[in-house]
């Protein structure tokens, strides 16, 4: 099986609004007013909280069948802890990033307990989103185009 | 300078479809037809690679100012590679999540292409997404309600 290459495109506009396209769908991005933006869109961050839920809803739904949930309903709860310092003032002070990701995941599905976390402990070995933030991956930056 | 805690909630609708929210703003995700969906939004890992290009957008609206940057414009190409026999078989075979992300960046200002190059490096140290991925997090399930 081949590896399928995954692209987008992130344009800054006006202020700290940004637009950001894959194949044929766009999500804007922007900072609350306190930060200085235009509240037009969920923070990046946000954004990233986002596709973490919806990567296991959609797993769950793909691996109910083969993992024997009958599955009525999924949704998840995700919270995670930034210190601003980190951004601010650099990694030496604190993580710009994420410090700890928490998901509540609620699952509507007649089966017992157990199985019911079983179910959810196989999607987290194999949901993509999960496993890019858990395990890390490099970035590089490969080109600086100056206009 | 206090932690703050970042919140989104997803909901698996009709078939792979996924509403996100994150305070008033939600996304909708979902798969190509060709894996089973309707293809009625980006798929979450089209979601992560937009959550990092806005992010180093905003970054770099952020810091042009104290990085001495008049910023005429900022654009961001994202690509990632993932290898689906991950996600169907299993970490045992190879990691479900991105293989590798690639950014190409394009930057609209008065500098000389060194100035540029510190600028954009800035900007990676203090990404909160791109560091977040880059190292990873714990992502921790601290509850599952059946209902």
């Amino acid at each position: 099986m081949a590896i399928h290459t995954f692209k987008a495109e992130s344009i800054l506009k006006e202020g700290m609004a940004v637009e950001s396209t894959s194949r044929d769908f766009t999500i804007r991005a922007d900072e609350p007013k306190n930060i200085g933006g235009k509240n037009t869109g969920m923070s990046p961050v946000e954004m990233l909280l986002c596709a973490l839920g919806s990567c296991e809803c959609i797993a769950a739904r793909l691996f109910a069948v083969s993992q024997g949930i009958d599955l009525k309903g999924f949704r998840v709860s995700v919270e995670g802890d930034i210190n601003p310092e980190g951004f601010l003032k650099g990694q030496e002070v604190t993580r710009p990033g994420f410090q700890g990701i928490r998901l509540k995941i609620s699952v509507e599905a007649n089966a017992p307990k157990d199985r019911i976390d079983e179910f959810v402990a196989f999607i987290q070995s194999r949901c993509p989103v999960a496993e890019t933030i858990m395990n890390g991956v490099t970035i590089e930056v490969t080109q600086n185009v100056i206009s």
